[in-house]
């Protein structure tokens, strides 16, 4: 994986980052990487997250899938970060042919349709929580295996529980003897991607989730003192700097379709560890080419608020376009649509450099286990440095707890006043 | 349509509105509906698209498709507006066992997986361009049209046009004798989901896309001099106000999975038509309930930079959660899933209101097809609205010119400077 910041620099855009800005960075970083050190090799809550290209055990994971061979689809029930791992991993190596499919939604309206499509007796069940409560995993959950009783479909044969050491979920999982992964201590959701939590989809699809490992452990084995021999702290640490300048908003903008719900993970990371006491940069998901055509006139014409974060592979299979007589389109006969791809990379990234947008490129090798667990990898880090930098508590999301009980206590779950002032809400209606 | 402000009024919300705020707005809304009604009237540049509701032939788009017996699939060849009208109405009102697939990228990996997927024999293909010359769609067209060749399939017999009066994609369909319809003058790609471009896939899904034009009438009634009688020059005035106030960022949050394409069809609409001049609010996509556990923490506790909107139809079918002996859960038991996801998005509402976060809220009766058409047509009324208040250009997009220059130049298609600007990139690469 390789990092490019030269269109960061104050050479080139405005916000940007000058070289006294960039050394200040290092010393910062240097005194950041020290406590991320300690708190990774002490396995502090959070910090943690950075062992798990070691920690994980694949065997583990490989063993407990064994039983399940040669379905038609995975079901992942979860929600946010007991979701979007396995979706991001999933989704940027392929289905080969076992397509996941992910409840991380309580409308009643997709769900049926879900099931209604699915061969419940071809699809393993992953229900992933961590706590085994979160409200709607085990909704879903309940439906799900009330949808397989009814089709006469046992569930217990057909699911694989990833929670806790404790809980519903784990509780279920032992009185019915199903298999079970352990959601790793000290881990928050959305660093958990590397963990059983991320890679029992992929791995009952086939994929090399060892290599994933890899890919990431190639990362880990980057984190050191210096920004300029990392490019997960690199990254965190202009990001930063960038939104300090003014560039409140990151748009992620990967340059393939595999790549879609890795935007959905990183805006999680980020928004979920970085946005407190006031700070945070926004995740923009785009994607391109396709946002060319939607995001990229505010991106370069809007206000100089944003930094543009493009990321491609560097090899692919490409797909020639047939020759044409169409004349204003001749010149795209017999080139790859991949190369078509790759120009309108280029050209993009020139085209915010031009007016002095802030834009960086990540590119990986190619886009497999080894290149998606670099990617992920990658991201933690810049995170937590990011977190580091600002002087924020990454691996906490209190905001959250308020709605939470809200809802709870609307639903009947017990005294809550937060519920009390949902009902006193300001009204002025327009219709 | 219901619209709602009251959660993003001063006394609630910090960026928010006052009372002198809205009397002020309201006499700008009188002026410019009086120059959106002029451009309307006399079907001027982008203005006409407001006529969408009455000028779009729906009989003939029934027609049009209606050799395309019980297809298997559709298949959409369009990118940008081409494309995300077609996929949000398509979205919003389900498949009816007739699949969208759309190709909206270049991504070669992606396309040959769709293709190989794909019964040929049984897709309609909808190649949407109104130049005809749109160099994503031709390519991909060129590569369709070579599978369905590969595969002996007659590409003539399945495929309709969706283009302009003159074009490359015009003579092939004059050529061949293929079912075409108009993309309409005057109308801006991002502005024409309520025209042919947007409703072939629906109609072909036997979705009744009178009853959708019947929705968007419905709010183009209610265009008015003042917000307070019109929904969609309410929203764009109320957001044109809170970004002037610092909500430089709007979070589209349905709770429908049906409307996730609509948030992404509203970025597009939002970003090319008011980022321009330095102005413009970033949307940024979201989904509820499922975002509540990964951007509500920095919608809460982050910069408050924010407004968002929440989406939802006050009534659904209903999916009963099974009861439960699982303590923690009881009180979930016998209730909705779709009374949980009420009781998230009331919960969610009020937890951003209690920090002073502002929100609207948007209501459909049903999301149904009058209640997508609706939708669209007041978020467009409310762009329009807004461009007028920013004082901008709402309908070009200039900014994007560069970078297709860049590429063709980058691809052989001629000589561009912009191209040479590429090969100059600044680098400083971390690996």
């Amino acid at each position: 994986m390789e990092l490019d910041i030269g269109n960061a620099l104050s050479e080139v855009a405005s916000p940007g980052v000058s070289e006294e800005t960039l050394e200040r960075l290092d010393d910062r970083v240097a005194t950041a990487h020290e406590r991320i050190s300690a708190g990774k090799a002490d396995e502090e809550f959070g910090y943690t997250s950075l062992n798990l290209p070691s920690s994980t055990d694949a065997t583990a994971i490989q063993e407990a899938v064994s039983g399940f061979e040669d379905p038609a689809a995975i079901l992942t029930v979860g929600i946010g970060g007991s979701a979007l791992g396995a979706a991001t991993i999933s989704q940027a190596l392929g289905s080969n042919g076992i397509p996941l499919h992910v409840l991380d939604n309580v409308d009643p309206e997709h769900i049926r349709d879900t099931l209604d499509d699915l061969p419940l007796d071809e699809t393993v069940v992953n229900v992933v929580s961590r706590s085994g409560t979160t409200a709607e995993t085990l909704a879903n959950f309940l439906v799900v295996r009330d949808a397989m009783e009814e089709a006469g479909v046992d569930w217990t044969e057909r699911t694989i529980m990833t929670t806790g050491d404790s809980g519903p979920l784990h509780s279920l999982a032992m009185e019915h003897d199903l298999p079970k992964l352990p959601v790793p201590e000290g881990v928050p959701g959305r660093f958990s991607a590397l963990s059983p939590v991320g890679l029992v989809a992929p791995a009952i699809q086939g994929h090399d989730i060892e290599a994933v490992l890899a890919g990431a452990q190639a990362q880990e084995e980057t984190l050191s003192g210096s920004l300029h021999d990392c490019p997960g702290y690199a990254y965190g640490a202009v990001a930063y700097a960038l939104d300090q300048r003014g560039a409140s908003i990151n748009a992620m903008m990967p340059y393939a379709e595999g790549l879609e719900f890795f935007s959905e993970w990183f805006a999680q990371l980020w928004a979920e560890s970085l946005g407190k006491d006031g700070l945070g940069q926004t995740p923009a998901r785009a994607l391109g080419a396709t946002d060319q055509h939607s995001q990229l006139q505010l991106y370069r014409a809007g206000p100089p608020d944003k930094m543009v974060t493009l990321v491609r592979a560097k090899s692919r299979s490409d797909l020639t376009i047939p020759d044409t007589d169409i004349e204003d389109l001749a010149y795209l006969g017999g080139s790859g649509l991949g190369e078509l791809l790759d120009a309108e990379f280029e050209a993009t990234e020139a085209s915010l450099a031009e007016v002095g947008q802030p834009n960086v490129r990540i590119e990986l090798d190619e886009l497999d286990e080894e290149g998606i667990g670099e990617l992920l990898f990658a991201m933690e880090a810049a995170c937590i440095v990011a977190g580091e930098l600002y002087g924020i508590e990454t691996f906490i999301q209190p905001a959250v707890e308020w709605g939470k009980k809200a809802a709870r206590g609307l639903l009947g779950g017990g005294e809550f006043e937060e519920a009390r002032a949902v009902e006193s809400k300001e009204r002025l209606i327009i219709d």
